[in-house]
């Protein structure tokens, strides 16, 4: 028996062991080649990655050292007496195998492998053998089939309503919050809206980080039940409901690795959603050359299997393929969008007009997902609920009833002004270029951190006005911000403006 | 500027990165997303997969932790001043992209894919993913640029003569320790055999480990070469002499995954043999219902892979398929094979029939590439060498020339017979329950553990009579072992022993 105790150190997903190669009760050599062992305390059994370890500071001879994410899902105290035992792969993994010659995964197959991967039984490296394993083929059955796994291996939330309205967008389009225009105006029109968000992984800001420069936004499910119980609709962080928790694992490994396949994608969009509760889901695809979906054929493509899945599952489905040439709004991190949001809701004069159409357009479309309203009639509804106000004060109820942020946020004091190098027309803007622009000024962590811009396409320019502004709260974030700016602006300046307007 | 620190965990093969999260001069969390950081001396930058520390005891803000394997491979002392920075996946993780989507790989891609894994840039997921995703398809061309870049990664031993033999065995047969007499025998022909080996992964014993038993085996390419010079032969370990290096890489993520793919096998062994200077290479296929390769089809295709790219890389190949029913002579374990191996080169009247016999078949189809030998005269002029006792003068020279083990092995004291359950004929033996029971006893790391045959396919045995007789050093290997043979004790006996004879 060997004696728990708890690493400091942050494996996640991970679950990581460490083992002294002195230990006392075990051949610590013997674990090394399967690289994986099974802890059995009293109450549970987890599997974790071994780690050899020289050093009786860190781990004794008697000791099993556990990294944070193992020893919380042990749950076993320190000083716990547990046994370790080699672990063979995953009994799923044998499917992966299969897949790997060339057969088709079953549904039962494929529920095994994403129960597996939920209960933390996979690595990294069998993770990336999955993923990869189903990458150059996959069928739209096994496409299905895990969708529905990921969905089933989380909770579910159900309202108990014919009409639970959701919406997604693809992504890759900074500033593209609409969101939180479209969740008060559906809301105040009366259909249930309960919206939740990611955070950031790659981008400078999810819906959840920009939400959370106005209101608190981890809420526990019950919390989130009691808002949308009250207002209809709320604008909250979804990982702390357990959502199709398989979704995260495998994001964890497809990031690093970068790979990006569709069916892959589209199952973790719906199973999110399906797991969330939505009945009815309107998914924007925007398309442009720097977006993630780069061509009219791709975004074809896409809507066809989200429709064959949607369809199967049961989800009432509209989807939009819309224009992703540049960044919607003119802020670029979460308070410089929150602010841009806001803007809109309050019908300020400055607010930005691409925002506002866009959440206009979309808000719409998922109001004519109501039986109730007349075929088409859903923009110009949308329209009244803004410009009267009554998405507004929907949305100051949804931020009161979240309850305040954790901190206030304020806009990075440290600023520049990029100035243009020629004069002419803005005709390309590089959404990707400018949301690193942006992250490496230091957002989204710090909120108040982002890129202001003050051009859009097919405005005109002249050399050295300013085309955005940098704003960050950290001497070294500006300085690498600044730097990635001075080599590529990310925005294209053609002294004929012609083309610009053609591809907008 | 962090100050590096060691951090005594061998996360061996892969580099290993330890950031506080309360780091002074860096965002930890910003590198949390793609996992992977460069980490920038004066002298050198290397790839390390980063893990937070929530313990100043480990890691103090201002440091940078690295476990074993990436501290010796910077290079920089202990509080050498370093920087860190995020790093993008190897740009030839780009092919393995493509690959994925069903393009065939380049050889230019493939000699940069396995140049980033020997430089162990590659994370374990991304190796999974190279190895997963060519391993659906994988040309002939492909599995040919695969074995020369391997071969090209590491050293290459050059001896300056027109034959350098070599044999290997594609195992799975416990006990087939024929390479420690076919060496001896083919050098005392006056053959150059300089024999690199293998230790055991997850087999009970590797030609190295049997060796070690006997001499040392950790040599030099120096020390290697100075007795291959005076003897013609040597019987060493080849892990010091960085043949193949990405090699023990991949194997490192093939044996956890349990991948075993074709043209990954067949460059694996031939990069190996290649970069080893053989010119000369006889390979053994045991075929049997427990061995690596079951069938005679699955046999052919493997001869037929080897056979076209040995053809291309200019090695004479010589491919014999055996009988691989069962293991081969008595002992299974380091000190057991040993013995029977001294009792064959001595030619004792109790020495195993099948080990002398299969070992004089392959010495005979090395000797076979002597042009100066008559065409077929190989097996009688072995069967001369070994019966002359100029065999066993060889190995004791080589023997002599390696020097003495770091310690002196001796029989394990525990032990137990295995008694048959009932009369009749041994038809059937698993390889595979056999090699694990010598394994759980304790070997190869406790040379003396193994298992003792005392009867093969064939043999007629009474109820109650001894099968085998397990060898262990320590208790608690003593217990496993004999829980496992209780369990299934791996050997099949039937009143009826016809099949039996008719399988053999």
């Amino acid at each position: 028996m060997l004696k728990v105790k708890k690493v400091a150190l942050d494996t996640a997903p991970e679950n990581t062991a460490f083992l002294s190669r002195c230990c006392t009760a075990y051949r610590a050599e013997e674990f090394t080649t399967l690289k994986k062992i099974e802890v059995i305390s009293d109450s549970k059994t987890i599997l974790a990655t071994l780690v050899i370890c020289d050093d009786a500071d860190i781990i004794a001879p008697e000791e099993l050292g556990l990294g944070a994410p193992a020893f919380r899902r042990l749950g076993a105290p320190e000083n716990a007496r547990v046994r370790i035992a080699q672990a063979p792969p995953p009994a799923s993994l044998e499917a992966v195998r299969r897949k790997i010659n060339g057969s088709e995964m079953t549904s039962a197959e494929i529920k095994a492998i994403i129960s597996d991967i939920a209960a933390f039984r996979y690595s990294p490296m069998e993770i990336a053998a999955f993923l990869i394993s189903s990458g150059s083929f996959m069928s739209t059955g096994e496409a299905l089939a895990l969708t529905r796994a990921m969905a089933d291996a989380g909770s579910k939330l159900d309202w108990d309503l014919p009409i639970v309205a959701d919406k997604h967008c693809i992504g890759g389009i900074p500033g593209n919050r609409t969101s939180m225009i479209v969740t008060p105006i559906v809301a105040a029109h009366g259909l249930c809206m309960p919206k939740t968000s990611s955070r950031a992984i790659t981008s400078p800001a999810g819906t959840a980080d920009t939400m959370e420069a106005l209101a608190r936004v981890d809420l526990t499910t019950e919390e989130m039940r009691a808002v949308v119980e009250n207002e209809k609709a709320c604008l909250v962080w979804g990982g702390r409901a357990n959502l199709s928790p398989a979704d995260d694992i495998l994001i964890s490994v497809e990031r690093p690795l970068r790979i990006d396949i569709r069916e892959q994608m589209v199952a973790s969009i719906l199973s999110k959603k399906i797991a969330a509760g939505a009945t009815h889901l309107l998914i924007d695809i925007p398309v442009g050359p720097t977006a993630k979906v780069r061509s009219r054929g791709e975004a074809v493509r896409l809507r066809k299997l989200i429709e064959f899945i949607g369809d199967q599952l049961g989800l009432h489905l509209d989807i939009v393929v819309t224009d992703g040439a540049q960044p919607v709004g003119r802020g670029i991190g979460p308070v410089l969008e929150a602010r841009d949001v806001m803007a809109v809701l309050r019908n300020q004069p400055d607010a930005p007009g691409d925002l506002r159409a866009r959440a206009l357009f979309l808000a719409g479309r998922v109001l004519d997902f109501d039986p109730d309203l007349r075929g088409g009639a859903g923009r110009a509804r949308a329209e009244e609920l803004l410009d009267s106000g009554a998405a507004l004060t929907k949305m100051e109820k949804i931020i009161d009833a979240q309850g305040p942020p954790p901190s206030e946020s304020v806009l990075g004091a440290l600023t520049m002004d990029f100035p243009a190098p020629r004069s002419g027309f803005v005709v390309a803007m590089d959404c990707y270029r400018l949301g690193r622009i942006a992250r490496l000024a230091g957002a989204p962590l710090d909120k108040g951190a982002g890129v202001d811009l003050f051009k859009k396409i097919s405005d005109r320019v002249e050399a050295g006005e300013p085309l955005y502004r940098i704003h960050a709260s950290f001497k070294s974030d500006f300085d690498f911000a600044a730097a990635m700016a001075a080599e590529d602006a990310g925005v294209r300046i053609d002294a004929q403006g012609g083309s610009a307007r053609g591809a907008q």
